[in-house]
């Protein structure tokens, strides 16, 4: 029997952890399209943290104690740009930055952001596909009391403390898709968006012309998984961000945010009782343990979504 | 008294070693203009060798053991980018690293390369001024058996194995000196020329339309330095190249090649026996120790060239 072919959607580090569980099935064969509406420029160099948290963490490279960055970092090179007056409030470790120099200089010659991606995967032995929804720019802006801002501005610098009135993804109405992401799709016996924020890590990738019609149109069964357990993230400011944007704060707020494209949502048994306002939102409640805190969870929460993939028929 | 100002034209290494004995002078005030001919783009990032060398000297950044690149340096980012495929040849550190992601980002905002080293000397706490010859881009290209190619690439790369049959100075004719250079040169107290590369350190400042002709219009007296002693060079492939290129490869071909230019040329006491045939070429011989192996050694050679040149009047 074939392997099957599972198309997961993924922000960071939730959405790394799904990922880490998909690789670890051996009878998977993992695409991750991931997210690039947070890509920035820092010091000149183009930066991609969502894409590089799951290559990142595929490639068994991560700092397993933060989640995101790289293992045996150091930061000499922020030091000294410290030093000649830049400021240095994202923290760009030396290895990190030996592959934003790469990426950057690939960039300026005119290849696809997203062929870049791939060799980089490839290079740090990551062996699912690591796929960009887009080539083309798209940015996640933050409105605060204080304006609109980058995302990394209210991420990093400000720690997520500013309340998200409003979101936008510039660029994202232009944005094409990339022809490996809708063929990930089309091809996918399974498509599983992962427990990453459903605001700034999934929509800008649905959001791209043509990605949600390519979900809907799969033949796969499509599953989310909700990212919230008992109203809370266990990580990042997804539940502040959804409750400052007028989303109920639980799982039926998640199921009515992916109505009409995921058929199925996985929610945490602490959220049982939340199960018939899922179904009446639209996607068939899945109440599995969904915490994952090491790799053997992770690699049994995937399991169990794969469990409700048909086999596939050749 | 004012203190007397000293402008240095300086190369890589030997010019370092020369600004720093100057520098250690409490009544000088040292300006080097230093050699770009050696710059190039490594992984889309602008290095510029010779400037960083005498930055890090003067700012006692450097690494002592080998005379060039930053103490406490690491390579994780050349690390990564090997891992990503990339030539990897010339060593670049994570400090460094930061000191090209400045540069480089900076001079993609139009800033002129000269103000960047100015600022960059300054943030590390020079107090010498390091001036650029010209903000226009001059690349020494060496001519070998396999034909032309980059000096970094003979330099580093080849470790200078190849026989140098020619060199040229791509964009010199074009380049147009900074106005910095030329009132350094103007209000210069003392002209020296380092015991740098007179090949692929001095001439590519000196071929600058116009450096030539201020140093030959300045007021002060103009003092050379011969990095040659008995024959050889202390350091790198100035004597072989002189002899591939058909110069004398002693003190009367330094002579030979700064005639017109430098009134006077410091050469060693082992090239005693040298005096008349460098007062036959042009300049007047004046016999020192001229080897520099440490600070107190850097200093006294420059206290010693300095009492070639009258005091101030004002």
């Amino acid at each position: 029997m074939r392997r099957r072919r599972v198309t997961l959607l993924a922000g960071g580090v939730g959405g790394a952890k799904m990922a880490e569980g998909f690789a670890a099935l051996a009878d998977v064969e993992l695409t991750v399209i991931g997210n690039v509406a947070d890509d920035e420029a820092f010091h000149g160099l183009w930066v991609s943290p969502d894409i590089d948290t799951v290559t990142y963490t595929l490639a068994g490279l991560i700092n397993r104690d933060q989640g995101w960055g790289v293992a045996d970092e150091a930061g000499r090179a922020l030091e000294v740009l410290k030093t000649l007056g830049e400021d240095t409030w994202m923290f760009l470790g030396d290895r990190d930055f030996g592959l934003h120099i790469h990426r950057t200089a690939r960039r300026a010659r005119g290849e696809r952001p997203s062929v870049i991606a791939r060799d980089v995967a490839r290079a740090f032995g990551v062996e699912a596909e690591i796929v960009l929804p887009t080539d083309d720019r798209v940015q996640t802006k933050v409105e605060t009391d204080a304006g609109w801002i980058g995302f990394q501005d209210y991420f990093v610098r400000q720690q997520c403390a500013p309340e998200v009135k409003a979101l936008r993804y510039d660029g994202i109405e232009a944005a094409r898709p990339t022809p490996e992401a809708l063929a990930a799709l089309a091809g996918a016996d399974l498509i599983v968006i992962a427990p990453s924020n459903p605001l700034v890590s999934i929509r800008p990738i649905l959001g791209i012309p043509g990605i949600a019609e390519a979900v809907k149109q799969a033949a796969a069964p499509v599953v989310a998984v909700s990212p919230l357990i008992a109203g809370r993230v266990v990580k990042g400011p997804a539940d502040r961000m959804m409750a400052a944007l007028g989303h109920r704060v639980d799982a039926v707020g998640i199921a009515e945010i992916y109505a009409g494209l995921a058929g199925s949502l996985v929610i945490d048994e602490a959220d049982a009782a939340l199960a018939g306002g899922v179904r009446a939102a639209g996607p068939e409640p899945v109440i599995r343990p969904t915490l994952m805190t090491d790799l053997a969870g992770k690699r049994r929460l995937a399991g169990e979504i794969l469990a409700l993939c048909p086999e596939p028929v050749a």
